[in-house]
């Protein structure tokens, strides 16, 4: 299908001033041509989109969730950390069905597409049912089945691979897969260079929670007298390409590791806040280099899956963090949303509007809602008084997946009544 | 004029245990009944609102911003605060006119109706223009004309002391008024005790900036060697009813005087974490027994006036600064945000939904966003979820401003052009 993105009052990607360019041709999944001129445009376009309210930029990228948790979104709030893992998520979570899992991430993949987000970085078990979900709703996944050694062991393993080469570069390319670790307090030393070697001899990525609490510190402080990042380090687990989500309790050491093994960190800042594990050093991380994307982790300790909200508390705190209300500037926010999401997730061609580039783009209307008023900067009124609910049209690989707010491969009530009749079992 | 607010899916009120009540009838300004049998209600209301996919709850009290300032959203952001002053805010000020005024209030007065804000504390100059807008939009204000000794002198005070007596329980008794000296380093001892006698001397309140850089504490350890708290117990500033934003660097002496005094806080996370202004000890205060309220501060630093939004960064930025999720649970946030503010502006019977209390109430939508399913818990769904955008109805003193999200004193997209005309000059 060719799409022509017309008269688009701006568009922004991270790496290139675009200020000059009003339309965007796609052309099949990619971005075929950028164009200044209106005598460039076409005439056989099979869908035109009047983007004249519009921001046009790259799709946002969620460098970390577990989307089913959809179904926990709510369900227990306030706790300390060891009381809501062990008395309400973990109980719930041993009676999620295979039904519950499918329903759960087709929530969590409504309300991502609804608030800008065009590819996720997921995380859990029973993956299939969210592979299914990635193929039905045009969203692009990078999905990794959760590996526990207690629960899981070696089995688990071998089907964790053959779940990520069964699906591998599936549903027109929007499915990429990889290893999923879930972390290093439940996954020894030994397990995890088991799953290093398969994951360099497949060429998959490794999906795994590093450095999130204080708790985790200690324990790697008392197994092994490393921090996790040392341990990943001295084990080779590094050899593979690595998406580290949290990395809130770092030493310096630590830092330069990640810097050295260009290993692409998820900040998590909403979750992080609301279970008290502590505040990323953002700051930092950037000085050295180092390619920091953002992720929600799931709905049930966030409570939502908007990067635009993300990003707004993510932003935030690092300034009020550092001191320094230059951190963290609103166009740096957008690249961690975009490009480095991208970077992290190893996908290239993904991340900016460029001519070649896969045609995830997101229009945001800068016209309807209060807050994007007055117009002296539209980032600005976006990132820092939107939210994700003024994005108007999603297009992930060249397909239009909502419009004008519809979504236009879900139907968003046959969702919402689902969930509500599979959640009686919690309530 | 009688309305019913018929079949609620769930009325939340701080103080009381609604959860088997059903309905509830106003009268005039007045919250007449709250029934739960459905044979108590009547056949004769001028207004039946179907509340079946609503929560009710009291309307959301904003204890600090400067809604004029909402015409600089956006202008100037991510600059260090002496230069977000010195080179943008204060020489763009020095421009604003009397129309800017009163369009830039009535930008916030959309903005914070739209996001479920029925009363608001103000504080800037040129206030009969603010005033104007209260008057006609139907929102209640809390209004004080700003006073900087160097510029008002004591001329000013005195103007500001006619301002606060002219409009004073005006517009159906939804405007009221405060004395608003801006700060201790904008106004010097000898000027707050003449504003503390004539406060005193007229039952108005004080709204001053306190405690809210390390910038001011060094500056009063300097002038006075005192802390802003010290110098203004000393001073006895706190004869009058004081509401107090910001209150970020408090030594436990501070916190204790607040205390003592009944000081009413207004927390504004967002604009503190922008502007690196530093972290509010909030949950230190509750512990005193202190009230602690919600402010937006200005959309300059904000950049929005979504008191939801607010609460939920409020809350996960306490959660995260004391190592404890349990701070600031939802229901407890709620309170700061309705009857703690209504206590803050000294106003009775507000913030409540009780027989006799002011009919000051939001109608929340559970229905029709992705953010509030699963329904385990509404309140979780729309504080830790949800945004602004949910709330449906507002309705202030018994009269409905917004229903079905349309505004019904104003036309937005008048406000909207006019803004955008406006600010031609700042671009």
């Amino acid at each position: 299908m060719n799409i022509l993105l017309k008269d688009i009052k701006k568009i922004y990607s991270p790496a290139e001033n675009l200020s000059e360019y009003k339309h965007i041709e796609i052309d099949g999944k990619n971005i075929k041509n950028i164009i200044k001129d209106d005598s460039k445009i076409k005439n056989d376009y099979d869908k035109v989109i009047d983007c004249s309210n519009m921001v046009a930029m790259p799709g946002l990228i969620n460098t970390h969730t577990h989307s089913s948790m959809s179904l926990l979104r709510g369900f227990a709030d306030d706790f300390k950390l060891d009381k809501w893992l062990n008395d309400n998520i973990w109980p719930a979570e041993a009676q999620l069905t295979e039904e519950d899992i499918y329903w759960g991430a087709m929530l969590a993949v409504v309300e991502m597409i609804k608030t800008g987000t065009t590819a996720f970085a997921d995380m859990y078990f029973q993956m299939d049912q969210v592979a299914q979900v990635v193929k039905k709703c045009g969203i692009r996944g990078i999905l990794s089945e959760g590996l526990i050694e207690e629960n899981d062991g070696l089995g688990g393993l071998n089907a964790s691979v053959d779940f990520a080469l069964r699906w591998q570069d599936k549903a027109e390319g929007r499915i990429k897969t990889t290893l999923g670790p879930h972390s290093p307090y439940t996954c020894s030393a030994d397990y995890l260079e088991k799953i290093r070697d398969k994951a360099v001899q497949n060429d998959l990525l490794i999906h795994i929670h590093i450095s999130e609490t204080a708790d985790e510190i200690s324990f790697m402080d008392d197994k092994y007298g490393l921090s996790t990042v040392e341990l990943f380090d001295k084990i080779n687990l590094f050899d593979a390409k690595v998406i580290a989500p949290h990395c809130v309790h770092l030493t310096d050491n630590d830092i330069d590791i990640l810097a050295d093994k260009n290993v692409g960190v998820a900040y998590n800042p909403a979750s992080n806040m609301k279970l008290s594990s502590g505040i990323a050093p953002i700051k930092k991380l950037l000085d050295k280099g180092i390619n920091v994307s953002y992720g929600t982790d799931s709905a049930a300790s966030n409570n939502n899956l908007d990067l635009i909200e993300e990003a707004r508390m993510g932003s935030y705190l690092q300034k009020v963090a550092t001191n320094d209300p230059t951190v963290l500037p609103i166009e740096e926010n957008i690249k961690m949303l975009t490009k480095n999401g991208a970077n992290t997730l190893g996908i290239k061609q993904l991340g900016e509007i460029k001519e070649g580039y896969l045609a995830d783009i997101i229009l945001i209307n800068i016209k309807d809602q209060v807050h994007q008023y007055p117009s002296y900067n539209y980032l600005s009124n976006i990132f820092y008084a939107g939210n994700g609910n003024d994005v108007d049209t999603v297009i992930v690989n060249g397909e239009i997946i909502m419009e004008n707010r519809n979504l236009t491969k879900i139907d968003e009530q046959e969702v919402y009544d689902k969930i509500e009749q599979l959640t009686q079992k919690f309530c």
